[in-house]
């Protein structure tokens, strides 16, 4: 893709984006704040800025006279870049952030990989999957030539393809001799690759093997994520050069929605207790599943397709959730000594479950590990090639439960804690999930404390996500807005901070520029759920690594997954002290790691083997007897940590900060 | 067993048998005629003899004046024989039977297997059931020792009974953590052995391992046959001398019912046509499925067993039962080239076919050779040691539909051909299947043609099953009361030959001594029908062995399986031209080989390999196309056969019965 370089004035600060890239976008990657209230959506007006050098072919908009138009002034959410520009910040919007040192003059973030490098980060494996379809044409029988329907397709099958030893499921049995007739002898099976061999699901009329697709589902606590791929889709990584567009690597659909069973409890530990009651377990497979299969007639529609091309189902989830789904009753996971009932559960039929999907498609659901170590750790480090590394690596899956993984190659060790579902949009007042119309990125002006708002797909917002939260209480810490603990400064000559229903709060965005018709706010509350969540993660990691004698500094690798958006700000985590002050390169975000491993295993016979060996290999620690980690977690109670020599840089920021805003408030005078 | 002579006067025959065996039974052995009419019931007094010598503590009976009585008559069918006996037979029911030589002195019938000759004729197995039930006990789970339910099971299983590679059952994941701690951690497994290694079913809490029974069934066409065995039940072969005492080698039950598809058809053929109407398949399906049920149903009635005791279930059928019991589509079968949906049918859970029984329960199902040669086949071969015999065996499993296989260890040959459901009492007048009140022996007085009848449960006549049939027309014929085309001479002195309503008859049973409170008759048309069916068995086999080049002359052995009674009387079999000519020591009958087979194959995992064996090695030759077939079909539409050459010493015996004869009737003044 070509690239153009962006100039900002007056801090001269240069950044290097894709053409077409949208400029106010350039401009918060670039660490550059500009006033935009209304996510992007070209609403406010607010993102006023001069182009001095370059082409911008923006159109006029009502909120710019004509005579600012003409002088060069765009919109810079409307703008698309086209060219290299140099580009005036108006004076309102204009601020000295170097003191911040959030964003370095970086030209890419090396922790946001492209798809293609997601999936280079497994090795030695090829486009082959475990469910694939193969065409055959028989021999009609006659007197002298007789064998059985089944026998001449099963013959023709090791004879055509070189594949033996196939046992067939009994719906096959049941549909072979007619169809075999009215098919003219040509036909597609559909066929798994089980640990016990080869079995026979599926057989249609003639040649279909251009038509296999496979869904993969990630049943989080709080949401549901799923995508459509075509198993016929090459992979660049696995294809040689020049063969393949590489386009065919993403999912042909994607959707996602909160797991039905909210309702019933906020997290793992209130939905057993559900379990209990009389038909509570019952009810809660029968929500879950209504989830399931709303996001798959969602993922039907959106890529025209039939139900019954989909061959394959491919589930990760959290052992709670894994044992809800199938109907397990997991009791045992909430009592000492936390027992799960199985961790590898054999291949499901889906349609017993509830799942409106092909009779013939089976579940692979990812293997668990523990009560709290599931299938989507698996997933997360089979997906992100943990168990492939030399390196010494902390895998950490941040959603509604909080699960961080150890090791290399060699050794994995797990841990998990209950971080709560606050990225995931859950106990905010305007949280959401990331999806249309969600708050992903928030600047604050130090000392007007206006906000500059991007939303995921540009509309107007309706809510904020995850890596909204984490801009946002980073920015309102480095703005000292609010002090370490949490809480909003009272003496701030802003009506952005006033007494809200829910105690102080800051207005991000005001009714009307907001979807929802009303003032989007965050709540002193909001920001203890986010303390709460991000103290556990960052606790659990510590006790983790002390176990085996490691800290922080040790670590080689730090792999991110989680649901917060696509444009979780690395810098403003560590801000806020959910990640560990580290050099920023030894990051990387994966986004939903389990969906990756779901994906990857879709496409690959051979990384079945691997999740099971990951699933074997992975020891666990129990958190919740452990002697150090509560300690650990009431020292993480604080922005962004009690122990101010675990974030030096952080710590340095912050006093520099408090310096420079002396000028303002209560400390005026002293300035 | 301590064993009695008897001597019968005046013809001086002696006969040796076990000591409380039933006089008039001794009597039919020894080839004795004695009148009796009412089965053996005590009720008609016709078989009144004197003892001689020896004690007949016989009570007396309002049929025998009191001075008859105190002069050593008795009633032979009230007779038990508990010492050695001379025996007087009254003047009326005299006769020089030798001329007929349908009996010889033997002292013994090689022909009839006891139980435990019956299971050694297949060699090289032990008691190894492929359902097996094994207890564990399992240490409970701590904090330092989590791991899942399952894995804890599974490792227990490995350890303590070296059983390793173990699926399971999603049913038993279900309730397996339940089980676990309601049963304060010991259970008893129950597995099955698949192609594909152990497979875990059902979990029971506590020891159960006593308990493990097996059903095995026959499906027939016109008739199912089932039993219920225990699995713990040791066999006499298999057990070292003395340590068992071989009566737990018997079915604890066994029960029996016409399918109840014959209401949709005789045979196979009509059967097929009726699953092609619509609604007609499902139907099929689910009538023999209700007489599957109501034979499970007596079985644990009659064993007094829960029916959750059951792990496994057995079945042999013809392909066509096969496959409408599974609700295949028949409709191949019938059209040439004959084709079956599939040979090997992978095991099939019995609820899912509607049968009433465990949800765990998988059903073994006999694997099919062809279109006409089914399960039942390849348990009969297995059962009866054919696939392990040096000689050149020929089995015959007459049914509605007549199999042969010939061969040995080294190779096998199939054929079949539609025989007609005569031998089970279907298409005959008063035909019943061999359950009490059957008439299954029956002797007739050459000159007065007064029958002896012997019934099944020595009750009052109900009907004449196979064996009977094959009696009565074997008598009649000897006897010279109907001509080698089966139809009665109409020139007879006595009243037992009449016109009735389907042409002419003779009267086996009147009215007054019957059950049923009418006549008990043979028709000309059962005759023709017996005629058809034992025309088609042998046609068949002479057809077979030509195929290869053979004739009955180079056969060593010839096995008999088929559902007539207990007492086939191979003499008689032969006289008729049902079976060759051949040296009576050649021959061994099984009685229903099929259930034989599936008997043995629910007691040993090893022969679950040598049945697939042995339907892979079986080469089938289609009849219904075979050039010369019709034609030998044609010439056995005869007693004994059109080809007097075929059946020298019958032929020679019907000549001097003829000469005997002469005195009565229109050739009466030449004597």
């Amino acid at each position: 893709m070509p690239k153009q370089t962006i100039t900002f004035h007056p801090s001269q600060r240069k950044i290097t984006v894709e053409k077409e890239e949208n400029l106010l976008q350039a401009a918060m990657e670039a660490g550059i704040h500009i006033n935009a209230s209304c996510g992007g959506s070209g609403t406010c007006g607010k993102c006023k800025v001069k182009i001095h050098r370059g082409t911008a072919p923006t159109p006029p908009h009502p909120k710019l006279p004509r005579w600012e138009y003409d002088e060069g002034f765009r919109l810079a959410c409307l703008t698309s870049v086209l060219d290299d520009l140099e580009v005036e910040v108006p004076i309102e919007s204009q601020v000295d952030r170097s003191v911040l040192n959030l964003k370095g003059d970086r030209e890419v973030q090396p922790y946001l990989l492209s798809p293609q490098d997601i999936y280079q980060l497994v090795k030695g494996w090829d486009v082959d999957p475990a469910v694939f379809k193969r065409t055959v044409e028989l021999d009609p029988p006659t007197l002298r030539d007789n064998m059985s329907d089944l026998t001449r397709l099963t013959m023709a099958l090791a004879r055509q393809h070189g594949l033996e030893g196939i046992s067939t499921d009994f719906r096959v049995i049941k549909k072979l001799s007619r169809l075999l007739r009215t098919s003219h002898w040509k036909v597609t099976a559909t066929l798994v690759l089980t640990k016990k061999g080869y079995k026979l699901i599926n057989l249609e009329p003639g040649d279909t093997t251009r038509q296999n697709y496979s869904i993969v589902l990630d049943i989080g606590t709080t949401t549901i994520f799923g995508q459509l791929l075509d198993l016929n889709g090459c992979i660049v990584v696995a294809c040689p050069e020049g063969q393949c567009d590489g386009t065919t690597l993403f999912a042909l659909a994607e959707a996602s929605d909160y797991n039905a069973q909210i309702s019933y409890g906020e997290d793992v530990i209130t939905r057993i207790v559900y379990s209990q009651r009389p038909g509570g377990l019952k009810k809660l497979q029968e929500v879950v599943v209504s989830t399931i299969n709303k996001i798959i007639q969602e993922l039907l529609e959106m890529s025209g397709l039939d139900r019954s091309l989909v061959s394959h189902l491919v589930i990760a989830g959290n052992t709670t959730m894994t044992q809800l789904l199938l109907g397990l009753d997991p009791k045992t996971i909430r009592e000492e000594p936390y027992v799960p009932t199985a961790n590898f559960i054999p291949p499901v039929r889906a349609v017993h479950l509830g799942i409106d999907i092909g009779e013939h498609v089976h579940i692979y659901i990812f293997p668990l590990v523990a009560s709290y170590v599931g299938g989507d750790i698996v997933a997360g480090i089979l997906g992100s090639g943990v168990f492939q590394r030399d390196a010494l690596t902390l895998y950490m899956d941040i959603g509604t439960n909080g699960e961080m993984v150890l090791g290399n190659k060699d050794w994995l060790a797990s841990a998990s804690c209950s971080a709560g579902p606050a990225f995931e949009g859950a106990g905010i007042k305007f949280g959401m999930r990331a999806t249309r119309g969600a708050i992903e990125e928030v600047s604050i002006h130090p000392h007007t404390l206006e906000p500059m708002i991007l939303t995921i797909g540009r509309t107007k917002p309706v809510g904020i996500c995850g890596s909204g939260l984490i801009d946002a209480v980073a920015e309102l810490l480095a703005t000292n807005t609010i002090d370490p603990n949490g809480k909003f400064r009272r003496d701030l000559p802003t009506r952005r901070i006033r007494q809200g229903a829910d105690g102080y709060e800051y207005v991000l965005v005001e009714k009307g520029e907001t979807l929802i018709r009303e003032d989007i706010v965050l709540t002193e509350i909001d920001i203890e759920n986010l303390i709460r969540t991000k103290a556990a993660i960052y606790a659990g990691c510590k006790a983790l690594l002390e176990s085996v004698g490691l800290g922080f500094k040790d670590l080689e690798q730090v792999i991110i997954a989680g649901g917060f958006g696509k444009h979780l700000d690395l810098e403003k985590a560590i801000f806020i002290g959910l990640l560990p002050e580290m050099e920023i390169r030894k990051f990387i975000f994966v986004g939903n790691g389990s969906l990756l491993g779901a994906r990857l295993l879709s496409f690959s016979k051979d990384l079945l083997k691997e999740a099971e060996r990951i699933a074997r290999m992975m020891t666990n620690l129990e958190l919740s007897n452990h002697p150090t980690f509560m300690n650990d977690f009431m020292a993480a109670m604080f922005l962004p940590h009690t122990d101010a020599s675990a974030f030096p840089q952080v710590t340095q920021t912050l006093r520099r900060m408090r310096e420079r805003s002396r000028p303002r408030g209560r400390a005026e005078g002293t300035a």
